[in-house]
């Protein structure tokens, strides 16, 4: 038995088109409705033929849906919910896929007061945006996280996670408040500083822009990667969990401190200690089908 | 014709087995004798085969070559070369592959004074060590700086030149002062940012490993990759590329503290400006064949 049998999918990025191809491919008797407020974005999911239907208006999507997978910035979800309040059906279920929790429940419950709320997210994305760059497999063997709020109830949170399960997701359950205190250091910090050391690399004097770039295969471009994420998104990220990712950047901040003191004062023991430490996360990554096994994630050589 | 016949490699971890397999595979009349300080590794190499002649002693290995490249820990540089400098032929050329490249020719002028010595580093390199993880397309399409130094003559400095074409990667002449501050940037300082942010990860009180482990798809996955390099051969370089390093921490230091600053009073337009300028560089860096253009560098989905 399929969790849903009408899901309709609001912002249809690299995130929700991916969504609507995975439902195709692996619930295909699932009616899959779009929207984007881009209508240029509509244009090409038309053109791409992943929707069963791609609604011009929130409204007018959501209207028959038993699911709503709210896919945009999570800084415009509370928004976006207004938007289409009124024509949600009372036993549809709403979901979305944001990388912070706690806001998104706080922003849902204000908007749909008296809805049926399961926030979610598959820990799961490329650095590409847009709807060209979604496909059907990203979410197997991820993880999704769902993260019941005060507006979940527990037939509609087992639905959820069985919808991601449909989709090759592993599904865990988890406080909003210890959701965005793990993201933030194993997804929120790491997008920082990535962002953070490419700006200051092309804005050096000394160094020119076309040497970051020729030499960069010394390490340089694996931040660049990250760094390719989509602006709007991560802006939103940043403010939503604000408390979390100040926290982590402080403890972050003390650590490279420790480490810059152990370079001036030649202290090479401190330096080979930390070196040997980190290997040993790596390896447990591996061993748990979380990344490639391959030298350099698989890259072409 | 071939720019040398007779090629010693110390040091036979992940750069000098792939020098040794790349020379086998593109220079195939050449001869190549390979040396490692220990002797658990010569086993490996002589039943890996790819060197014609395993030298038990570093003096023996050197005695008959026209080149001898060091591949060890650039710590230990000088030292290696002390040990074979009177069995060094008088028209060998020595070369290295060393990540810092001023220390390493005051190493090499003071352990071997009166030889030719030209410096050179290869910018590629996988987060894999030892002789097994070496191939021989490591180098294909990646820039090779060579980086005369007093004891470098234009002829010499040719040759290890035609050396690396033949081994299929770019060659580019560098003072040896701006190559260490290049590095630094797109070398260096990525390798410590991600060896601190692995550090704190795994330091952390209310976050669990298991939890870092299993949602390191949200980007942290990315810098355990690279914090899985070497840590005696990356002690080694941050001792000695000490200065441009901790110049270029500053400034990385400068940039995030002020993005802190940014999160912290919600100035979203800082943030969105700064995540959009970054994009231009991933641009450049995949136009350039610099790295891999599929989407998170060709992972298995």
């Amino acid at each position: 038995m399929l969790p849903f049998a009408r899901i309709t999918v609001v912002g249809l990025g690299l995130i929700g088109s991916s969504i609507a191809r995975a439902v195709r491919e692996y619930m295909p008797t699932a009616r899959v409705t779009g929207h984007d407020a881009d209508p240029d974005v509509r244009a090409r999911v038309v053109a791409l033929g992943f929707c069963h239907d791609v609604a011009d208006s929130v409204g007018t999507a959501v209207t028959d849906a038993d699911l709503v997978i709210l896919c945009v910035p999570v800084g415009v979800i509370g928004e976006v919910a207004r938007e289409f309040a009124a024509d949600l059906p009372a036993d549809a279920i709403v979901s979305d896929v944001g990388s912070s929790k706690a806001g998104v429940a706080a922003a849902l419950a204000e908007a749909l007061p008296g809805a049926t709320v399961v926030p979610a997210h598959p820990v799961a994305g490329t650095e590409n945006s847009g709807p060209e760059a979604g496909f059907a497999s990203l979410f197997h063997d991820r993880w999704c996280i769902v993260t019941p709020s005060e507006q979940s109830t527990p037939i509609a949170v087992t639905r959820v996670s069985s919808f991601w399960e449909k989709l090759g997701a592993k599904v865990e359950i988890m406080e909003p408040k210890h959701h965005d205190l793990v993201l933030a250091i194993t997804s929120h910090l790491p997008h920082l500083i990535a962002y953070t050391i490419v700006g200051t690399a092309s804005d050096l004097e000394d160094v020119t822009r076309s040497e970051v770039i020729k030499y960069s295969a010394g390490g340089f471009r694996d931040f660049t990667r990250i760094a390719a994420s989509d602006p709007t998104m991560w802006r939103d990220v940043f403010l939503a969990n604000k408390d979390a990712v100040l926290e982590m950047l402080q403890r972050f901040s003390e650590d490279l401190t420790a480490l810059q003191r152990a370079i001036r004062w030649g202290d090479g023991d401190a330096l080979f200690e930390l070196f040997t430490k980190t290997r040993a996360i790596r390896r447990s990554i591996i061993e748990q089908g979380q990344d490639d096994a391959r030298p350099d994630f698989g890259r072409a050589h």
